[in-house]
Order: C-alpha cells, then structure tokens, then sequence
C-alpha cells in the first residue's frame, strides 16, 4: 500500500470513529477529529514518542488537546495505538455517564489523557509547565533521563482566551524550544467565520514573543512531518499553524460551524463515508488500518527500553531519588524536618504576618524538598514566596533553578503550576494577592478536579491591605474559593497554623491547598507548646473559657487573636467566653459529626468573626449564629482605622456578643 | 518663559505632589507618576479634549489609567486643571479613610475618574468598549455629537495580563482608530527588571492584531506630542511606547524597582526637589504653574461651547433621545413594552429552556431599546442573544449594529462591556455559559464595585448541561457569583421569572445584574396570571400546600419544576407540601425581616433544591433545613441520567423531606 493511502485511511480511521460516536451519542463535537486527523495520523504514527502499555513512562512525550471539545480525537488514538484503558466499548460509551469517553478529555479518568481541557486556552498555558517541568527535571537528572517533548493541539478559541498569551509570553521567554503547538488553523469558530472576531495575524504574533511560527497544510502528511522535524531541531518554542478544513469529509457541512458542535446527521456521515471512500459500517476499524495503527503504538518501544536500561544503569542513589520524585513521594526525612519546623514555630513569641511566618517555614521546607518550585506574578517580596534554597531563577540555558518568574500573569502561573504538577517530578507553590486568584480562577477550578497538587500562597487577604484599597482587599474571594470542591483552603492564625498548613498541603497528594495569608503582623495564638497538628481539623478551641462558656467566638486567620482580646473583654465583665480557631472549613467538614458537635460546644451564645463576607459560615456555626465581618467592599486606609470602620474590633465582637447574650 | 521650561515645571509639579503626597500617607506609588509626567503633561496639556468645570460632558475624551496603581499621577492632574471634585486637601488625604483619594482611582467615588483600575489589564480592556461605544453612539447620533478619542495609559503589568490580549485584538478587529494607548515603558515591575519575565515585542505584538505602533522617548515633550497628533490621524488603533525612567528625577531610587510601591523617603525626596530644581516645599504648586496648569483645563472650553450648541441646534426628538441615553433613563414606553412580555409570558404554556424564554424577552426588548447591545463570548446561539433588532454586528466602518462579536474572550468581553456602560449611551448584555463566569470573574467584580448596569446572560447553568460534563458543568459558580457585593444573580425557573428578572436588571442602574439560564425545557410555572413582578421579592410561594404545610421545599432554576413534582408526590402521601420559588438571594436579602419569615414560613420541614452547592443557601432556609443538590464536581451523560446520578430528582426530594418529618 502505497504511503499516502495508508496515511490516508489510517487518518479516516480517526475520522469514522469520531463521527460515529459523535453520531451515536448524539452529541459532540466531529469538526475538530475530521480535519485535525491527518495531523494527529503524521504525530501519533511517526513523531510522537510513546508507549501505550507504559502510559506512565517518565520520558514519553507529552500530548495535550487543548481544543478539549476535539475529545474523540485522542479518543480515537489512544483506542487506535492499543492502549489498554480505552476500548471499542469506550468509544461506542462516548459521552455515556460512566464511560471512559467523557465530553471532554479528563486527566485521572481516563488513561493517555495528561490534563483536563475543554475550558479553552488551559491546555495550552498547562503545556508550558509541561514544558518547563521537563526542562528542570532534566537540569536535576540529566538528559539521560529525561529528554521529551511537549506536543499541542489548540484551536482558535484557544488562541483567542487571554490565558494564551501569558502562556506564549512565558514560553518565548523561557526559550522552550520543546514546546510544539500545532494550531487548527480552521477559520471557524462557533459562531461562523474567524473573520467576524479576530484580525490577528497569529504568526506575527506568536514570533513577537520569541516564537518560531510557520503554516503548513494541515492534510499534508508530507508538510506536516517536515514542519515536525524542523521544530523538534529548533531553539525555541514552535508554533504550526496547520490550514485544515474543519469536518473534513463531511461533503455539504465541512468548512463551516455546522460541523463544529453538533453530530453529522445519518445522511451526511454516509455520504461522507462515500466521499471518502470508507466502506465500513459504524465503529468497524479494517484489519489493516488497526493493524497499522497497532505498530505505531510500538514504535516508541525501543526508545522506552533503552531509557530503562539508562535508568537501571544509573547512580543508585539519583535513581531512587529519581523514581521517588516520580511517584510524587515526600523524602523520608520529611516528618523530622517538618517536627523541627513546628518546633520553631512554637518558640518564635513576635508578632509575625503569616505570610512572613510561611516564608520562614518554606525556608526550611525548601531546603528539604527538592521538588518544591516556586515562584510569584511578580509579587515576590509581598508572597514572601522566594527562599535561600529556591534563589535561583528557572530560565535558559540551564534551567537549574528553583523560582519562576511568572511575571503578572496570575492565570498562565496557576495553569502552568497545573501543568508543572501534572508532569511530574515537581510539586510547585507560587503566589499572588488573594483579590487576583479570581484571575487564575479557571485553572485553580481544573486542578481541583483534576486533584493534583499546587499550592497557592495568597497573601494580603483582607481589608488588612488597608491603603491599597477595595481593588485590592479581598472579600468575597475565601468564600468563592471555599466553594470550590476538592480545593483545601486554609487562614492560619498564626505562624503555628501556617507550618501546619504547610504540612498538610504538601501531605495532600489529590488535591491543591490554598494559603490564605496576612500582610499584617499577627501575635502567636498557639502558646501551648503541644505539638500535634491541630489544623488537621480543620477547626479546633484555641483559647478556653474561664468556666461554663457563655460565648463561643469563632474565627480565621487575622481575626482569631481580635476574638482572644474579644474574650478578654467578655471574661472580664465576667462572661466566660471560648474562641475557636476554624483555619479550614473543608478539613472541619471532613470530621465524624460528634467531634464537629464539640469543637461548636454548647454555648448559648455562638459569634463567627472573619474580615470577609459571611456566606459559608453557616455550615460551621449554624445560621443562628452572629456574624461580625463585611457585607461589602472596603475601603481605602490605614488597615487599622480601616478595621474599625467596619466594625471588625474586639470591642465589637464583644458587644455582639453581650447583645444576643441579652436575648438568649 | 520657554516652552520647555514650562513644560518641565508643569510635569514636575505633578511628580512632586504624587511623591509628597505618597511621602504624607507613608504609602502608594511614586515612580509611575513621576516617570510618566512628561506624557501627561503633553496629553493633559496639549491634548486631551476635556473641562474640568463639567466632568461629565458627553462628548469629553476619555482618560483612562489603566495603571491604576500610578493614582497620584491623575488625582495631581484633576487638582492641577481645576476638577471642583479635588482640592489640594484632598491630596493631601491621600489613602487616608474616607478621602477622594484613594489607593486606586475609583469610579463614582472621585469625580473625573472614568473607570475604577488597579486589577492590571482591567483599564485597557474597559477603553475598548468605551472606543466601541464613542463608534456606536456617533453611528446613532452623529459625529457633531459625537466625536472623542479614549486615552489610555497602561503599565507593562497591563500588557503581560492575558485580558491585554483580547482587548488588543478586538481593538484591532474594530479598528478603533479613537482609541490611543501610552504604554509606560519603564522597563521595571515590582520584582525587577521586565526583562526577568517578559522577551517579547510588544510594537510587534500590537502591530500583529492591527495596530499602529511606535516608541517616543517619554520624556521628550515635542516627541510625545507629534506622536499622539499622529495617533489622531490614524485608521488604525495606537500604541505609543513611551521610553520612561521610573521615578525620573530620585536621584538614586530612579530607574529601579524601589521606586515602583514604597515612598522615596525623606532624604531622597529632598535630592530629587534639588535635582529637578523644585524648591517649593510639600504640597506647594507655585502661582506660575497652577495658572498654566488651570488654564489647561480651560483649553476645551470653546470645543465644548461649540458642541453645546451643536446640541442645541440638533433636532428636537434626536435632542430628546440623546440626552435620555446619556442620563441612562429607560424609555417612556418601557413600562408597557414590559407588560406585554409579562402578558405574553403567562400566555406561552410549552416547556420552554430559560434561555430560550430570555430570548424571546430580549426580542420586544432589544426592538423597544436602541440603547441595549448585545453579544456572546462566541456562543450566540447557545446563549440566545442576538435578536432581529440586534441582527446587524458592530463593525467598521459603519458600526452601526447592535452586536458584538467578541470572539471567545470572556474576560476582554466583560471588561468591554464595563467601558461600553461607563461611556454611556448604552445597556450592553452579552453571554457565555454560566462555568465561564470564572473567565471573567475580575471584571464581574469591577462592574459590582463601580456600581454600573451591565448584564450577563449566562446560560448552561448546571449539570443540566449534560454530556459536555464536568468543565462545563458549573457547580459552584451560582455562589460564587452570589458572593460578590452589589452583584443581582437571578436563576428563573420560567419564562414569566425571566421577563420579570430583565426587567429588574434594565432597572437597576447600580449594579450589575447576571441571569443564569438553562439549556434544557422547563415548564411554565407562573401559570396564575396574576402579573405583579414576584421575582422582585427575591423569593416567593409560588405552590402553595393544601393545608398547614409539613414541608417547605425552596428551589431556583429548574429546581422549582422539580420541586413542584415533588410537592405531588408529597401531597398524594398526605403531607402538605408548599414551594417557594427563589430567583435572587439578595432581593430576598433585601426585604423586611417579617415578609422574609412568611415566606420561609413556618413548615418543620424545610428542604432547599439546586443543581449546584449548598453555600449560601442557609443565610435563605437556615443551617437546620434539608438540601438536596451537589456536593462535588458534575458528570458526563445525558442530562436526565446525571441528575439522577446526583440523586436531584423529584423523589429524592420527596424522601428526603419525609425522612426529615420522621425525625422532627
């Protein structure tokens, strides 16, 4: 069989599969797999490295579909190349509650899936951690073992979400020239023609940030394999922009958005079949296109032997340290160094900022966990994000170094640490103003349904910004974050809580924690020099009553030593009054209800004080308890007098609560 | 006296009450308004069409500090050119509580301030819609009403924000040759030289989305000026990189990152005065400045006269409708178009999708209000938001339509659409699906704070979603969005609650206003046809029980439907059940304590039902009522299946309440 018309029906293959089960599920997307097919036929059968009965294989190329509503593309490949996670079966289940052919492809859930796209631009900004892992990972183990690419199939809405140019921005600076972007370059977006949103000339644009660019017909096996091998020798990142014809096939819908979104309808997908000269019913792949597809699923196999051998052959130390990054394990000296940092906490009596006390703790951690990569959107010295250990910048040509510069882009750092994290090797916190993580919203949202592990250090988190004013003080954000599933977030109270915090987010492996911290300093709540890891539950009585409690006052962060001296004021009007610390309200949920029962005591009077707005208090304290906190935007000021205008004072605190005590 | 002289006195009269004034409150941002004081200097001086003695003069140009965090450098110039609003007391109060001169300019707080910027990139992408909107409204009324420019000045941290990108290049799709932006090319951000974070060519960059672009040292007055009467001429939009030495003028702070966010501190102060040969003490502008400066701002008094009296001259009823849009005012007839969609609304009994029904409203709506433009992030038809009256798209040359393409950019989207409210003149609207309120989330938040009528339609708003899954499942967006301030999220459960929630979102003139809507049918429920506007109380008994209830169930949405099904099932078990619809939690917010406590009534069984999280539903129903909806991410399947899977159906409802009956 000549080549051509190998590619050719190894390409339709693809295309069937999608349209079928597009078709039969009666939903989806079919534009995206038809004129894509010959692309992803060039890559997955001559370019792209890997291995389908390994597809964990440390060294494997990357793939990632950022144009996400394509799904039955990689669908379709994973099947075609023999992975073991995704049969016929699966495919017929597309979109099928419960099948492994979810809408869009989900990282966890399906096999040879590397990220969760759909919402676009993600997969693109992810390539760049992708990208950047690789190369950090290389400066620590050598190109020995670790020597990939990083593939990327985008879209145009891809190119259009602003995501997209903080992520070229990074890789153009970074000289990622590892990082290939295959752009479908299809002139249709949902809503008709490109031309009726965009006049970008994306080559230029792609080159203005350090970008090779070049433009190939995407239903050229020939052009698309040159383009490939010209990428992979270039020194910097590559853009391909492939002119493809959305629906390919499809005789009467293909180059318009009627094929985007919706199934081909019985009639066109046979005269499709027809045009295309695929005579086989639905779902059926021929012995000889499976056959050829099989062998490009072997194709990688000796590359994957001979890395094991290197890996095998290798100093026994750096290989097992190698595999324990890998598995994303914690050093077995992480309890010990993790014992003296809660020590030091515990002897440190100065008022502190907890974004300070979480410097202090990563200096340690740092020093420790290799694997930690950190980094800031340019708020380094307000994060306190930069250790001696992570001094040095992760950049070209060496990569040796531990702190990203971001730059101010909150959403492509959140999304790269997403794509850092998902590769391997690394776990990565990097920081932010609490008020921008609405910026990098989208992608904090992916990795916790995703459930890796990032760790975001949100400082300045409350009217406590004082001066910057009500841009700049978040209110809302805690609790909009606190409504994320699967997000952990934590406002420790002290530089106690923050190590344990700490601990806590590098412990958990399926999910990402955020740190909400203070700008300002804060006085050492956890005197008691017991050191069990009380953030562990989430809430927990930190300050006891002098007697039967009266008044139970609970509080995060900043506003649990304000509660103290509230209780001090109530204590000595003879109210016995407890506080409770709440640093985490999901861990707190996460406890055996009587524990929950106890933690909330019996007091008649409850007051939940936090300088943010109510919503998801309730679920600690009950609706029936008081609230003293914000119920709008702050104001400009001094934090202080800012404080006060609001109301959120000892003094107050201690008035709410004698005024419900009055009516109980 | 020389013109440069002059020139220099003026621009340094600025940088000394921006560096004083940041030297008082021991807080805020010198360098920026002292590197860019020549620029404004020229744009203010020479330039700008503006009058300080009517800050709201329609056809004014638009300044616009998208560098919010520089405030100094405009609250020095609203002082300088005689703004009533700004006294030199005023400066002196600099991010003082309660002062016209807070942190970051803030809209509606500070008079002559035209947006609210600090949130980098927010300014930028708000001038693209104050551009479009100065194209539209001269399309409508006339260039002899019509005819200004948008100034914009952006820091680096504006360009490396991903919504930079999408303004871009919808500016450069529109061609908005208004709209000028001075890039403050300082080549610092706050961790240090842009070159740690940035390698890309920003002229190349804006000339590839279809701008004009070119660099003027920023300190060369004559060079500024040729450059932006050049910018004036153009067809293209403008960027002008304007080559600036942070801090210009502190001797040795200038030109470094330590002069971006601190005060410069006594003694370099005192240096920069000697450098600069300013010998005024603090807060001192010498007569010989503020006479040039004041009459500055008298420099457009005769272009304003001119326009008065083009006005004047205007024909009666163009006059009329020009200045009823400009106030903001709804049209005489809104009342009646208003009542017969609501007539019309009880009348159409089919299942009908709310974004469908939000369709047909936006029909007699958008054909009754030129004012309202409409818009979808690329998902027209699935947001339903263009109508016949807005068939026609905003574009050049004419933009004479009514909708706007904004490509898939939810971010630059709904920043644009805060420009377009801000310009006035018009009520933009534009969709996307509800998960995507993520994208635009800070912007969302602006138009909140500012206080201004935007409306998001957003629609797939939960699981109902189906097959697409969880990334566009939204789950915990509802509250999320809810937890913004001065935000009105409404989820009708029929077509008469969506005309009655456009109404109130047409309405309200402070705030903006989000409709989430559904993908799939929903009956009517509203089927009495009595048309008081029920959706304004927020929440209301919509089935009532056949008895004393024993059950209250409370839903939003397509809930309701559910609810009211469940109500049956109960009901033919004997147990009365009632059901209280809640389209918007603050309007229920909003009402007299005692008209809340009827509504919640007093049923000892309570049940809330929605598709998404519980947060926020306790401060409606209380922390002890039953909740039936998610508690994690959504699935992939038909819509039906997955809310069966998440046990939201009518039955589960039913158990549930009985289940809590037994127990109380």
């Amino acid at each position: 069989m000549p080549n051509r018309e190998k590619h050719d029906r190894m390409a339709n293959a693809i295309r069937f599969l999608a349209a079928d089960a597009v078709q039969a599920a009666n939903s989806g997307h079919p534009g995206m797999p038809m004129g894509m097919a010959d692309v992803a036929t060039v890559l997955f059968g001559k370019v792209l490295k890997f291995d389908p009965t390994d597809p964990h294989w440390p060294d494997r190329d990357r793939f990632i579909l950022s144009a996400g509503h394509g799904s039955m593309l990689i669908y379709s490949l994973l099947y075609l190349t023999g992975y073991e996670g995704m049969s016929l079966d699966d495919i017929k289940n597309f979109r099928q509650l419960g099948s492994k052919t979810p809408g869009h492809p989900e990282y966890g859930h399906t096999v040879g899936v590397e990220t969760t796209t759909g919402p676009l631009g993600q997969g693109l900004a992810n390539s760049v951690g992708f990208a950047l892992a690789e190369r950090m990972l290389a400066a620590q183990f050598g190109g020995d073992l670790v020597d990939h690419h990083t593939y990327v199939i985008a879209g145009d809405g891809c190119l259009m979400e602003g995501i997209s140019e903080e992520a070229i921005e990074l890789a153009g600076r970074q000289k990622l020239n590892k990082l290939i972007v295959l752009w479908d370059d299809n002139h249709i977006t949902i809503d008709g023609s490109t031309a009726l949103s965009v006049a970008t000339d994306q080559l230029a644009r792609f080159e203005a940030s350090g970008w090779n660019a070049t433009r190939v017909d995407g239903h050229d096996p020939d052009a698309i394999l040159a383009a490939l091998e010209r990428a992979k020798t270039s020194d910097k990142p590559t853009l391909i922009a492939c002119r493809t014809t959305i629906g390919f096939g499809a005789p009467t819908k293909q180059g318009t958005n009627g094929v985007h979104g919706a199934p081909l309808g019985a009639d066109e997908l046979a005269a499709a079949r027809t045009a295309l000269g695929w005579e086989y019913p639905a779902f059926e792949v021929p012995t000889d296109v499976l056959d050829a597809w099989r062998l490009a699923g072997l194709r990688s196999r000796q590359a994957h032997k001979s890395w094991s051998e290197r890996l095998k052959a290798a100093d026994h130390e750096l290989r097992g340290e190698f595999e324990r990054r890998v598995r994303g394990e914690l050093p077995s000296k992480f309890a010990e160094v993790n014992a003296a940092i809660v020590t030091r906490a515990h002897a440190d009596k100065n008022p502190v900022a907890t974004r300070k006390s979480s410097e202090t703790v990563l200096e340690a951690l740092t020093a420790a966990l290799p694997e930690m990569v950190g980094g800031s959107a340019d708020l380094t010295h307000s994060n306190n994000t930069k250790t001696k250990a992570t001094s040095v910048y992760v950049e070209p040509p060496k990569y040796d170094g531990r702190y990203i510069n971001y730059g101010i882009r909150e959403h492509g750092m959140a999304a790269a640490m997403n794509g850092i994290a998902l590769h391997g090797g690394f776990i990565p916190y990097a920081g932010t103003f609490l008020v921008f993580s609405d910026y990098c919203r989208p992608s904090i949202r992916l990795a916790a349904l995703m459930g890796i592990r990032v760790v975001y250090v949100f400082t300045h988190d409350s009217i406590g910004v004082g001066e910057d004013g009500p841009t700049h003080q978040p209110v809302e954000q805690i609790a909009a974050l606190r409504a994320i599933p699967n997000l952990t977030v934590f406002r420790p109270c002290d530089t106690v809580e923050t190590a344990e915090a700490w601990k806590l987010a590098l412990e958990h492996k399926t999910g990402p924690t955020v740190l909400a911290l203070t700008r300002q300093n804060l006085p050492l709540m956890r005197t008691d020099p017991n050191t069990r890891c009380l953030t562990a539950k989430g809430a927990y009585e930190i300050v006891p009553a002098s007697d039967n409690a009266q008044v139970s006052l609970f509080a995060s962060g900043s506003e649990v030593s304000l509660c103290a001296a509230a209780r001090d004021i109530l204590e000595a009007e003879g109210i016995p009054t407890r506080v409770v610390s709440v640093p985490s309200f999901e861990l707190f949920a996460n406890q055996p209800e009587e524990s929950r029962r106890q933690v909330v005591g019996t007091a008649p009077v409850k007051v939940a004080v936090e300088a943010a707005i109510r919503q998801g208090w309730d679920a600690v304290v009950g609706s029936d308890a008081a609230f003293v906190g914000m119920t709008g935007f702050g104001a400009s000021g001094p934090a202080g007098k800012v404080f006060a205008h609001f109301g959120i004072t000892a003094e107050n605190v201690a008035a709410t609560a004698k005024s419900r005590l009055k009516k109980s």
